[in-house]
């Protein structure tokens, strides 16, 4: 086996990219979906914090670059069809969205509605001190 | 409010559809990564289970319809960006996966291999009595 053979069993999508779900290590809390390509994957077990590939930027996202929120990898899994990556992560200041919430997934179903369930942990605009552009967000523009 | 609306909120991409990962609504394990377009998910609120949308075959796939392995629907939740669906569920059988394992994640990475994990709970052949094509898989396909 040569070091990128483990990125080669992952079945990378048309446009190169597999679905990445982050979940809290601790808590089992799901965080968010973001993407990767094979560079941003090779680059999150290298630095050892989840680096995405934003498809809006088309750029590396370092997950955390403008809000200090990194998250640091305990541990990668892939699924049994080989397209959709697990990390398990150690999520620094308890805030993943780019709203200021622990959770992305902050709207639950109810009475036909979706209700806003998760406090707002820490403001937005006291996170981030950039313009909105360039927010660490679009995790899945 | 009329009944369609919650669904015209999800962000369904071009091909109609989006990704919605399952969770053990109990243990917290991510069980699977799977997608649905408006019809899986109107049909999963109506059934109160799992309902994805097969990409491969091109229809409506009842989770656990070959297997029996239901999915049934604790709380649906949706992101920020209205694109991805987190699914809290009871999964009948302690088995999501099509290989027998609880969970699809059943892959880590640990010296720059992918390690089987998960123990298989029941073999697959004493699961599925159909030819592998009619398989309760490909959900990813």
């Amino acid at each position: 086996m040569t070091v990128g053979d483990w990125l080669d069993e992952v079945q990378w999508n048309a446009q190169g990219l597999v679905p990445a779900l982050a979940q809290d290590a601790a808590t089992g809390r799901a965080l968010m979906l973001a993407w990767m390509n094979r560079e941003s994957l090779a680059t999150s077990l290298r630095e050892g914090r989840a680096v995405y590939w934003s498809r809006s930027r088309n750029r590396l996202w370092r997950k955390g670059e403008e809000s200090g929120h990194v998250q640091l990898l305990k541990e990668v899994r892939l699924d049994c069809d080989g397209d959709t990556l697990l990390l398990l992560v150690d999520q620094l200041g308890d805030i993943a969205c780019h709203t200021g919430r622990l959770s992305c997934f902050d709207r639950s179903l109810e009475d036909g509605r979706w209700q806003a369930t998760d406090p707002v942990v820490r403001d937005p605009n006291e996170i981030y001190a950039v313009r909105p552009a360039d927010r660490d967000s679009g995790h899945n523009a």
